[in-house]
């Protein structure tokens, strides 16, 4: 989900010293957009008015099509999408819990707030992908002309209710971190965790860069 | 969703005599589709295994693919989505809380019987559509590959605990009752309600037949 047009500049360090496997790269991936689609269903499902249910549904289709390419990608390159997916589901679910919310406002800001953190960060990552395959990846996880639909609903909910943008504020900080957290431990596949540590710092600041746009796109402080 | 490759045959009453409005139509049948998405989506998120998540991620996908093409229809027409469905979401919702039922297993077998029933009772109806549109409403009601998977995973639950398969023959009795309240509804847009209901007494009849068609599949006693 790509914010206001704006697209994010690719960061200074070279990614192609951080080799992510494949698989487990396209596993994880994959895996975590079935879960920001069922995430944006069950808003979709919740949702209030009609205008915000349709929204939310183009949104969930989004993230199923993105999903669907990175299946399609994992028997392109002769996997089983279970198989693959399969030791990330136990994780992402925890993690799809703990940036659940309590309520509607607040699932909905996790959803742009984690969609548009981890593709970015599965974007750069696909920098050191083998054998080409990283311009697609960065393609795909680059879909989401919805995210500004989706910005609107919460600029629009803020502006009527000024304690509701300290609560998401609050709401914002706590899922940039658990997030951070996801994004972590998608990089602790290819071996050499302190020095891929490093090397993913600056990786790290230009996708919280980016996060900090869409808080202000949002009125909020990151 | 067409289970195990049969075609329902058209039924013998003329329809064409049944004319329904084109957008009223277009309105209950789109609505319908984005109130299944979000069953078939809640259902993937909640899947205790990760083949029965992604067999219905697809079928919701499925829906949602559908709804699209119904609101598609509506722009065409030059009708607004959003004004076109209104009229239809609250009894729509209501019919969907009825029949969600208690647990997974429930909720999917209703998932299975109402997207089954309907949209045979849609494509019936489509033959009394002006302009040329029936043709196209029954092959959007017709998409649904995934049907068949969705009634294997009933059928191995149901193989696995007998008891599972009484209770789930119970309440797809419950659903259809419920169904048919609905699709009667439909046919209340056209003013003449009586000599509708007269009409459309053979178009239940077949609807009834297809459905337990899909009950045996099960080994389900409708």
């Amino acid at each position: 989900m790509r914010s206001r047009g704006e697209s994010t500049p690719l960061p200074k360090v070279n990614l192609a010293e951080l080799t992510p496997e494949l698989m487990p790269y396209l596993g994880q991936a994959a895996y975590l957009q079935l879960s920001f689609f069922a995430a944006a269903a069950r808003l979709s499902g919740a949702a209030a008015n009609l205008d915000d249910k349709l929204v939310l549904a183009v949104t969930a289709g989004q993230m199923l099509d993105k999903h669907q390419q990175l299946v399609a990608e994992i028997k392109r390159h002769g996997g089983s999408p279970g198989d693959v997916m399969k030791p990330f589901t136990e994780g992402i679910d925890a993690y799809g819990e703990m940036v659940r919310g309590a309520n509607w406002h607040e699932s909905l800001t996790s959803l742009l707030l984690t969609a548009g953190l981890l593709d970015d960060f599965f974007s750069f990552l696909a920098a050191g992908l083998a054998q080409g395959t990283g311009p697609k990846m960065v393609q795909i996880h680059e879909l989401g002309s919805q995210r500004r639909e989706v910005a609107d609903i919460l600029t629009r909910a803020i502006e009527a209710d000024e304690r509701l943008g300290s609560q998401l504020a609050m709401w914002g900080r706590r899922v940039v971190g658990d997030t951070l957290l996801v994004a972590r431990s998608a990089i602790h596949q290819s071996g050499n965790a302190v020095s891929d540590e490093l090397r993913i710092e600056p990786v790290f600041t230009e996708v919280i860069a980016a996060h900090t746009r869409r808080m202000d796109a949002l009125g909020l402080t990151a």
